[in-house]
């Protein structure tokens, strides 16, 4: 984290790996191979136990992106005869996810709030007394969309409490927001490596309650999201079903060595918050606002209101960015103008106050003074 | 080429990568800069460009192992209401089509022939003229199970003069044996990133008739793999939906390059054609047999008889010569004894007769002579 020219990225995955995680794909794998089924196993297992999974449920990894794997996780857990799903949304991943639903031909509710406001866990737990076929809730830990902390705990709580059960899109936050199975009941927890675990993209992975899991043969829509059958095939032979990245699990293989030594989900949560703290008071120091209140801001990422003055032009300070080897990633919320700022990654503190710096004079060349960075009026 | 310890896959993919297309995964790109927006045009009119489909043909990537893109293809392709899949079955890869139909929920018939027969076209045509509902018929160009090629010419010909749509999966030939779009009407060509292309695993395409692909939208049964609405994005944003395997596909973008530079198809094929004449050669100078006569054999893989000889232990031989650095493949047919031994990768000539050198040592070690060496009767 010590060369101040190598290029980073302020996104939400990917986003940067270490040189020795990139190092790991230098090598080719026989993915039917000893060596390559002891790494798929050690893989499955630390990603279980990262989850707080051990003994309670599995891992099952599965080919591309995180999306895929939430996709896969539905299409394998939702019963198709009777199964109908309560998606919380504040975000585009959770209308992802009722998008999927429409899809795979699944019943589905839809709990909406606005793109800095978490879902309400009393409301939850009315809607959950008021429609009985609700089967399972899912919700999203992180809404990268905003940047938001949605309280998974308390919502497991309802859920359980009402005899539901409970998915968890863990997408941009395993690895560094605290989130144990042992202590919060969820049927499933998904991600991907290219996120907090500091991988490179291409494997996402669901970490499923057992008896669930051998209660789904037979629902899925989907030969290759067929996560049952992908269990199966893994217990059976320890070999993925079809073609794995071979390359992108030897990454992961690593990464999770690293975020081991790092002190594992706490050492890499406080990293990120460390972060996530200078970046936020940099960025109001330069006169900018946040989207979301303190409270609610997840170490993730950053969304930041459009500046008013028109001086202020967001493709060029990418582009100023981004010739000093910085990338920032543009605004996602719907209900205001932003553009979004990532803290993940193998970045410190000392590449935040660069992203800092680099902002700085990208404002200087573009004339605006602090003044006009007050945002743009909803 | 030149490292004799340096470990070789003489598997059906992954396989052998050169040193210079890892060393493309050495660098972190945003999914959503301009840069990977470039490259990821480049790769898709490459590709498209090596099938011979430039213009009336469109490239379309999907994250995931090849069998993800054959199950996006049939998926997308294949309208829900009326469409009929004829499959013709001489292998796994064949029959993994039916089961994907089964999935999808689409009906589907079956032509299968021997494992080492490739189909009649004579009786397509006569399965055609019976049949007014089937809309597509798909055929695997190498089936990997035994190595066999078959012949997609004469069957796209069949297929053309019937009215009828050909989907063809060429995943373990692609970029190797020559399949002409501009030739050989079909509406879908299929492969990965990851067998002649000598790229990273992590990413299949679909060339598919643009205007095929545009009449396509709604008939996709999943989200991941709904490759009109993954077209529609890459047209609209230059852009994946969701997260691309960032280092694979420079991986790819390099091995490209290297392809071109060999000559292409062209040039690629006659060093894998070489490297298969020299394996088939050698294996028989040491008294195996080869489950296909020349005549059907594609320079992918070799299917090998099991020896007779109760000495010969398949496992030994695999664990002796990895033992050396070198891989090999289990048999997949089911109408014999077999093991496979690949030839393609970033392989030459040299690494053929290392890996008979090796087999030769292993048999010796295992005190299996020539004449041990004939298959177990059938």
């Amino acid at each position: 984290m010590t060369d101040s020219n190598r290029q980073i990225l302020l996104t939400p995955g990917p986003l940067t790996t270490s040189d020795t995680v990139r190092e790991a794909m230098l090598r080719d794998w026989g993915s039917r191979d000893g060596a390559f089924i002891a790494m798929t196993a050690r893989v499955r297992e630390a990603l279980a136990a990262i989850a707080g999974g051990t003994g309670t449920h599995v891992c099952v990894p599965v080919q591309g992106s995180g999306t895929f794997a939430v996709e896969a996780t539905l299409g394998t857990l939702l019963p198709p005869g009777y199964g109908k799903l309560l998606v919380l949304v504040n975000g585009a991943y959770g209308r992802r996810m009722v998008r999927m639903c429409e899809y795979l031909r699944r019943p589905c509710a839809v709990y909406e709030t606005a793109e800095n406001a978490p879902p309400d866990p009393a409301h939850l737990a009315a809607l959950l007394a008021a429609d009985a076929a609700i089967s399972h809730v899912a919700v999203v830990q992180c809404e990268t969309t905003s940047g938001i902390l949605n309280p998974v705990a308390e919502i497991a709580a309802v859920v359980r409490a009402a005899g539901r059960r409970l998915i968890v899109d863990a997408m941009s936050g395993f690895g560094a927001l605290p989130l144990d199975l042992a202590a919060v009941r969820c049927e499933a927890v998904i991600a991907s490596a290219n996120k907090c675990l500091e991988g490179a993209p291409g494997i996402g992975f669901a970490i499923i309650d057992r008896t669930a899991l051998a209660a789904a043969a037979g629902n899925a829509h989907s030969l290759s999201l067929d996560l049952n059958d992908q269990w199966a095939a893994l217990e059976k032979t320890g070999q993925w079903r079809f073609t794995p990245p071979t390359h992108v699990l030897a990454a992961l293989d690593r990464a999770l060595e690293e975020h081991a030594a790092e002190g594992g989900t706490a050492g890499r949560g406080a990293r990120y918050a460390a972060n996530c703290r200078v970046l936020v008071e940099g960025l109001r120091g330069l006169g900018f606002e946040t989207f979301l209140p303190d409270a609610l801001q997840a170490p993730v990422i950053v969304t930041v209101r459009m500046p008013a003055d028109p001086v202020f032009d967001f493709k060029r300070l990418y582009d100023l960015l981004n010739a000093r080897g910085i990338v920032i990633y543009p605004g996602a919320v719907t209900e205001a103008a932003t553009f979004r700022v990532g803290c993940i990654g193998r970045l410190g503190a000392s590449d935040m106050r660069r992203a800092l710096a680099g902002i700085e004079a990208a404002l200087a060349e573009m004339g605006v003074d602090r003044a006009g960075l007050r945002p743009v009026p909803a």
